[in-house]
């Protein structure tokens, strides 16, 4: 047996923990040294809008696992410590701790995990006191802390962070705008046809929604007091950007590792670098598409975990390969959920494809059955074979595990005809006999030249 | 132009009407004659136990049409009426009133969706007063008098319809014992080690189980007083045999339908029965597996209603074929959800596969959202490529999707390897980030010999 092996990981969320895990459980006897930028490891991101929301108690719930967790598995974590440099060929990544203590590692291996920033919009007021981004639990912390005293909010950006915040934030009673860009809300996941129902459903819900619209300055003194479009005027004491993150790049860049036309970390199945030794998983790394091939950015907390698996097996010398990305999303506002597989019209319009679909409202249950909920689906597929390419679902219940079923339809390569064909069950209580899915993509096959 | 057509359906549930349905869309012009011995046309059985549960307000609204829709479809409905002889040479098959009258029909097309029928326990009492069996709307509306005066009931059978009839007494107060012959419940999509458990749950509700137990007598002068089993007695005031159907086949037996293996009658495809012009859907019609390619009997819902579609569109000159069944299948019990797809271990191994399987507890929401419940997951491969060949499962809620995606999967011949990557999504309040589907998927995998 040769010495222990040393594994460094940096970053400790959805993918570094998932790594660390996984590097463990692969070699038992490896050193495993994990970096934290933050005070607190390993915590779900994607629960701060329901913490905002009083659905979760409190932040401290989101924490994934507790310090015995990290003792049991024998990892060295360094919180509040960050990666400052790294020499790939010497294998040594020097760290620097709050207190300014620099320190060289070695490393066999190095798995970057080192995640996103959010993309704040450059514009003036930007530095305002009471303009926040929504990505770190101090973000969320500052953010609860100030809707307090908060009468109205604009929320800018109209994906599901914006949207999942802007549903906190009228729980909260506080007055809430989203200004949104682009001409339809969560436009990475649905056209604007299902957006725009969606919208509606939001709206309904009391949140004022601006679309198209571009933030010109934000305005106050040392604090926000409004925002500017144009000449319109928005009063209001809060502003939450939710305007997407961008890959954190800087360290990987350094070192050398290619970038792919995303700008995010490019590796290949076995979550490898260009740099050797190198890993790298979750929001900092490019995928690539099931569906079309093509790299792709899909900062999903599904993609990370399981990016971060991997990587972490093959870091530790196991074998394992990451199979690429369908996209499958999900989230829950107000008393809705929204979900996602695979592509939308337009992006499967913009990547070259022709399309059809069909959409199709129907209920959750039998129709006959009480308490029975909308719900409306939209199925979009190639003219040709009829392929799925993608599919969208809005409705009171039960939306989740249908994108996870169209998820694996689509890896799957289904047609429109099997899809239409295919055995799923009905209870009255839980389902109707002609499941909407079905009867979506029989409106779809419908449409396909023969 | 030939004259119009004549399309003759026996039978007017779920197969028949959704022959007529689909045979008028593909021919508008055709003359379609429905023939249905029962008062009422086109009615949900499958929801029956929750109207005697109070969670459906009435019987009518099981019914699935209103009479207007049986007009606009131009359909020649005959309620109250028996098919009760046919020359297929001649193209003619005889009908009788209620009333008597006898009627030949001539048919260009003729479609037997004539169902099923109780199987009725051979033991003696079996005819007393209070001892039901529960398949038409009749059974139901005398099920929920004789309920009024009950005060404990024996259920003959654990299968779904037994279970859901077991909540539904208890939902009346009245004290419910299920009586199974088998050793385990839900036999034909449960494993024992599952049933186990969801037999605990059952009886968590108050129910009381006798597993493994034969009905050797019920026991009464007029009225059921209470049922034997070797010399156990137990008193009751209401039996409910829920011992399942039987293939109704007397007519098609009777013109030369050929039966299969399972004496349900063998059809190709295109729902044709051996006899020409003659198509048969839904009940009593064998499928066969899309996992074995063997024949079987799957007597669901969901398959009666896209076989009934196969059968009117090719009676109607169309043409469409039914890929076969997988078998998924779902009720609500309690306050929980019950789930299957695909085979049984026990059933793969009776087809001659070896299996692994993985069974794991997770949660349906991320663990810190208050509100999550308990998911238990089994997956059933078969060792040398790790293809999914079945699943089952039970949990608080979000089972019935996750039991169709399994549907997929195992249509798509996926292993579990591939499930246990599958792209799935995550959102806090929907789902948990590691897939409980995907974790069950895992531990088959590993019992996978390489």
């Amino acid at each position: 047996m040769s010495d222990k092996q040393k594994i460094v990981i940096i970053g400790c969320n959805a993918a570094g923990i998932n790594a660390a895990n996984a590097a463990r459980k692969t070699d038992p006897s490896s050193e495993i040294i994990i970096i934290q930028k933050e005070k607190v490891p390993a915590y779900s991101r994607c629960g701060m809008p329901y913490v905002l929301a009083h659905e979760i108690p409190k932040f401290e719930d989101l924490i994934i696992f507790p310090p015995s967790h990290y003792r049991m598995m024998k990892f060295d974590l360094r919180t509040e410590t960050t990666a400052i440099s790294c020499d790939p060929k010497e294998h040594i990544v020097e760290v620097e701790s709050k207190e300014g203590e620099k320190e060289k590692i070695t490393y066999n291996s190095l798995v970057l995990a080192t995640g996103a920033t959010p993309f704040i919009v450059p514009v003036k007021g930007q530095d305002l006191e009471n303009v926040f981004a929504i990505r770190t639990l101090d973000d969320g912390r500052e953010i609860q802390e100030a809707m307090k005293d908060a009468k109205s909010a604009v929320v800018i950006g109209a994906g599901f962070i914006g949207l999942e915040t802007a549903h906190a934030l009228v729980e909260n009673h506080i007055q809430t705008t989203i200004v949104e860009l682009l001409p339809s809300i969560i436009p990475t996941l649905f056209d604007y046809d299902m957006a725009g129902y969606v919208q509606q459903m939001i709206e309904a819900n009391g949140v004022k929604m601006l679309m198209g619209k571009r933030i010109s300055e934000i305005l106050g003194n040392k604090k926000v007091t409004g925002v500017k479009i144009g000449d319109l005027k928005i009063d209001c004491d809060l502003v939450i950007m939710a305007t997407g993150v961008r890959p954190s790049v800087d360290l990987a860049r350094e070192i050398g590792c290619e970038l792919g036309i995303t700008r995010a970390i490019r590796v290949n199945p076995q979550m490898r670098t260009n740099i050797p030794d190198v890993y790298a998983a979750g929001d900092c790394v490019e995928s690539q598409s099931m569906i079309t091939g093509l790299p792709c950015l899909i900062q999903l907390g599904t993609n990370a975990v399981r990016q971060g698996k991997v990587a972490g097996i093959n870091a530790a010398g196991g074998y394992s390969t990451f199979p690429g990305v369908i996209c499958a999303a999900m989230s829950k506002i107000f008393d809705f959920e929204i979900g996602a597989a695979g592509l939308t019209e337009n992006q499967a319009q913009q990547a070259g494809f022709r399309t059809v679909s069909g959409i199709i409202t129907g209920a959750t249950r039998a129709e006959y059955f009480p308490g029975a909920k909308e719900i409306r689906v939209k199925i979009v597929a190639e003219p040709y074979m009829g392929r799925v390419m993608g599919a969208q679902l809005v409705g009171g219940e039960d939306v989740a595990q249908r994108a996870n079923m169209l998820s694996i339809a689509i890896q799957n390569e289904m047609t429109v005809r099997q899809l239409m064909n295919a055995d799923t069950g009905y209870a009255p209580p839980l389902c109707d006999t002609w499941e909407p899915i079905a009867l979506a993509s029989e409106i779809a096959a419908k449409k396909i030249e023969r």
